[in-house]
């Protein structure tokens, strides 16, 4: 019972930092910044600050708060993102197309919805186990929106001939740092255990722990580098089919792409679109947002090949969560390490995103949180430097299409031992 | 000399007026108002302040204003629309996907292009014939501008599931008025004169003045209206191919079309989206925000057909211009005629949008201005609830592609006297 | 009576001279040529053998044969069309997707419905006005589908990377000559008859003869050459936008046209596709393959424009119906004149495609023969070297959008007199 | 070395039964039926009988006769089908655009490689390994090209609203049998061995033998059946989000599916598209030519899944290659059985296509063959009525994009054991 207001305690203080630090992400933007989505993938900062609030209505509050009635009713279907077994969700393409309500509304929805949580706290009881797993959901569901702020932000940015800059503090002089040669982590394989039945939190996509029969092999000790990836570029990676998947060729030739997303060449000098504005390339700082086919490329450049992400979970598994993630982002904390550290990009890896074995699924709505995107997708690991600190860990599965760049997205070095 | 400074008192009067009204129009919008783009015929309100403005910058300060430098230079390409032989135009279909420079700064842009502009006149002196022309060619730009801000707000509204009021006083209670029975003028044809060569102000694509035959034929004294509309509807004028042109039928079958624009059919009930929100339909009205290939379909289902441009033009050119414009939408005033009338509803004619004989080519950047749309568009002729008064006139060619909806578009039925 | 067998006569000759001159013009094919349809506006041969057949079993043998049932039932929707008041007609873009009937099967079909309507004049009665009519349409119509035969057939060579030839001797000699200087015939102008109301036969879309008013212009005595487009193409013609209208220039950027759809350069030398494989080009031969969009920048670039086509027949109306026709390219027929002649390639005016004053709309299907066209396209006049000689007149206005170019289309330059 | 003779008398027999069996499969077709391609996935027969032709040249005359110059060499980049580092190949989606070589070319074509091939064998000496392993290859090559034949047929005809028998005599009586009631086949997990070492004859997918861990699991005894399927249709199957992937949801809705691609309902009668035209649906026939997207969804409203690869391998290593194969289906051979089989449909699996553990990649063009597709594919397993016997075995692995039906494909189901 004491034990419980502990949970309830460290709950409620979970929930507010992760609120705060939303509201925190979108303080440096004008009203204007908050409703545009420049391309379908990204959604309207505006769109994420009510949507990560509705989650909570929809999910808690209508279900565990006899008497509650929606606090924007009319607004509501706009907010949902994809719960088909809800009211039919607003069309994802026009989310930047909605001008009502406002911001301040918006903002004024969040207060009170959080006012309503709280409230549930505050009758001195426990929590029963089903409310207190929605809120952390809620919660956990909060903080990956809060990965999407920044990458959307950035993008949203970048479009504009402009080139805002979203905070100037935000350029970190580390980036000038040398970096380590690249060393190899080596690996006996046999039978391993992936997943995680975990008591506290973890995703339906995470459980539950399983066996699984690896061969030996080894891991690089750090990410691929721009000045790395520059190598390939300049070794006409982008023009020899060879390097690439088919779909991933098709890929290039349609998109013509030629450099990571944000990569610019002025005058023979290389610059990167970054939160601050337009920046000189660093070269010893990971190459990030490559998509999966560029860094399947890469690698196969590289004479090497990308983890599946059952070596990178068992390369991972007992290292610290420490590394360069939103906070250092957010209030420029330095980070210098030169251990195999979670961060700064998140890691594709060769494996498609599928069913673990042995696992249940979830009912209702919200059995749709993640099982229904397992078709065409690929696992990346690790975390970036927008993913919250609390939010990693090494049994952490994120996914997208293979052709997807606007996020935190690079890549580590693998092989194999025979 | 004297009579000079009277020409310059009301030039900077109509300027005044002008760039004043455009603020009036704007001035229930919230800021997220501002930048939305809902389909990519449409502007942004805030493009349409700064593009305006952008006008008289690039063409009045820049080449009779030596020092001048741009206001807003980064933005400068933001603000273009169409003239490709200046710095090219940001892609029209991007403008909604520019959060900055934001409103505030748009409208102080605004006010130091204002600033400038008077300060030209301030010198005491006569304008320069080129310098007079070019403000006056500004202001009826401006015109064309507060009409499309009132078409797009409308569109941009319509697509938000919430239906925002632009402004709730806009309905016209007078709107439940009887409809007079439909009467023809008849007219003998022969050589008339069409186009103008009007010494105060005419676009281009009015003049000249020149000669054209006609043969007799006989005009409705009023557009048709919704009630006749919706027996068209009913007749199942939707679904018949023998009602259309042939690329009107592709249109109606790929966009399911089977009402205009903004109409809606709830339980059995027709409504109509109008700027005060959903309204029910009345019948009395004239038909708006229909294509020209429905006005040409509703006008074969009847029996009879569009007037031609100059049939139109030679059936109004003694009616006096009055009727609802701009002032009367905006302002609430009233008017209630029985006379043939300007205003309410643009009417489509059946003209391609071509060449007057004897024309000479504008040079330069603003030869672009009406010419170099001569192909796929169709003539409309008289004015809208949307145009500001002192903007229309019987030779006043107005044009859009024959699939266009969203202005206020109608009709008026024409036959030939044999 | 002695008059109608000889009127009956020579429509029998007419119409067994017009069906053999199909089977002559598919004579160097082989049966795989016979389907491909290689963009959506040409058709495979195959079909306009069939549909060809089928306008005079479902016009004439349906109506007009008491018990006549269709030869080929099952395949009657594939070769209907455009007749949406008809069975509906099968999508346009999918007739190279149909492989029965077969070659064979339809060249049968062909002599069963010939058969079946020379039957109709050997009962020895003179036609009803109405059944002569019927077939005279007929045959006109199938004239206009041996030039579409003509240039679908290069449309589909053109596309294999073998460059098949159609006919070797094609190749006409003549080309090499030299070309005479251009030369202005000047007009007056005035109120001029435009149109016809032929007893023999017209088109409804040339119906009624009606008076037009004219300013004084100049036209052209031949059309404009291949070495005057490459001096357009030279002086950046296609890269400079003020030589274009808007939709023209959208088209060239969105479709990256730099030369005539035919030419190509290989090695700094200029080279045409023909129909008897790739031949170097010819400067002093009229420039053929263009579109509206390019004829009018080339008029505009050279200072002058191109004629209305009013203009254009007002001009023709004396000029004997003689030049390079179908005849000539069939049978290689040596034409060789200075005269201002029709033929060689259809003429593009400026003037939309649209109705004429006092004209009546024919009913039923065959109302859709020509006037739900009038949107969106642009008149040609004066026949190209794939047109039947007997097919064509001053007054004979053929229609296509701007944008296409497969047809042997060029222009003849026009200026005012002012 | 008497051994190596035999070796050689295997493959030559080999090779030529297989060529025979490729014309034996055109044999009922008109010429025109060998040109078209009525969706990009399918090819004309034409390409696939040049195509398979076209692999032997490529990639065994040429490397390995001296002197052998390409027998069609102009035709020759028509052929090639997606090997980049090869002569860049001919747009898959226009190869049914190109009407020569004709058919006759093609057929001689094939001959004359024919001759060359054999003329490698007569020599008396035994064939080098490398010259051995590639005539094999083209061998199962030129079986995948069989299958595919039949099932490009069969979806050309059903275009066509004639709907054209491919061969009456195929429908297969037995198909009116009973169906078994399904039963489970219980298997205990641990490590398993899946893929092959083969030194007879394995694709690069399907290498190298490697350890898997299974879990417990059951799997059908049978496919599951148009019966079983009717009541997932019935049962709102199509239209209810609840059982389907994101990604499939999205295709239904974009495609308009509601059932399986050859599936119609007559006046409340079912019928399936056969190539022997349309016949009644049988319900005891396993049902075929669904997506992955289909099949997931249907064994999710079934309450069970899919296998993985691995446990469909494991449950067949040691079922005989007998069931309804391509020589059924040409010959009209009848097969009967309960017991659980090879053939009829393939069978998706829930596993993505990718690289196996310890799988070398092999170099130059014929490392293209499989590898480069190993993204955005789903498995499939055990041979179809179109698959010839002597390709398919346990370990075969086939694979195509989750939205694609044309192919005879169904599922099986399977369930975890706890």
């Amino acid at each position: 019972m004491h034990n419980q207001t502990n949970k309830n305690d460290l709950l409620i203080e979970k929930y507010q930092y992760t609120r705060n630090l939303t509201l925190q992400i979108v303080e440096p933007l004008e009203i204007e910044d908050f409703g545009i989505q420049t391309m379908v993938d990204v959604s309207p900062p505006k769109w994420h600050l009510a949507h990560t609030t509705w989650f909570f209505e929809e999910f808690v509050l209508m279900d565990h708060k006899p008497g509650y009635s929606y606090n924007l009713e009319g607004a509501r279907k706009l907010f949902n993102s994809y719960y088909e077994t809800l009211n039919k969700p607003f069309p994802r393409s026009k989310r930047g197309l909605i001008s009502r309500p406002t911001v301040r509304e918006v903002l004024d929805y969040r207060s009170a919805v959080d006012e309503e949580i709280i409230g549930l706290f505050n009758k001195g009881d426990e929590l029963d186990e089903k409310l207190y797993s929605l809120i952390l959901l809620g919660i956990h569901h909060e903080q990956q929106h809060q990965e999407l702020l920044m990458t959307d932000i950035k993008y949203n940015f970048s479009i504009n001939p402009l080139r805002p800059s979203y905070k100037e503090s935000l350029h970190d002089a580390s980036r000038n740092s040398t970096v380590s040669t690249l060393k190899w982590d080596h690996f006996n394989g046999g039978i391993t255990s992936i997943g995680t039945n975990n008591q506290d939190f973890s995703f339906d996509n995470e459980q539950p722990a399983h066996k699984h029969f690896l061969y030996p092999f080894a891991i690089a000790n750090r990410p691929a580098t721009n000045g790395e990836y520059l190598e390939f570029i300049e070794d006409n990676g982008y023009t020899n089919a060879v390097n690439w998947l088919s779909d991933g060729w098709e890929t290039v030739l349609r998109e013509k792409w030629s450099t990571p997303l944000y990569w610019e060449n002025i005058d023979g000098i290389w610059y990167e679109f970054t939160l601050s504005g337009l920046k000189p390339l660093e070269k010893n700082q990971p190459v990030s947002h490559i998509s999966f086919y560029e860094a399947d490329a890469f690698a196969r450049w590289s004479g090497y090949r990308l983890p599946t992400e059952q070596e990178w979970e068992h390369a991972f598994q007992d290292i610290p969560v420490e590394g360069k993630l939103l906070e250092n982002l957010l209030f420029n904390e330095k980070y210098e390490s030169d251990k195999t550290t979670f961060g700064t990009v998140w890691e594709w890896t060769s494996s498609p995103y599928t069913r673990y074995p042995q696992s249940a699924r979830s009912e209702g709505a919200l059995g749709e949180y993640n099982a229904k995107f397992m078709s065409n997708q690929m696992v990346l690991r690790g975390g970036s430097s927008a993913t919250p600190r609390n939010h990693i860990r090494a049994t952490y599965r994120n996914f997208f299409q293979p052709d997807k760049r606007w996020q935190f997205s690079g890549l580590r070095l693998a092989k194999e031992e025979r």
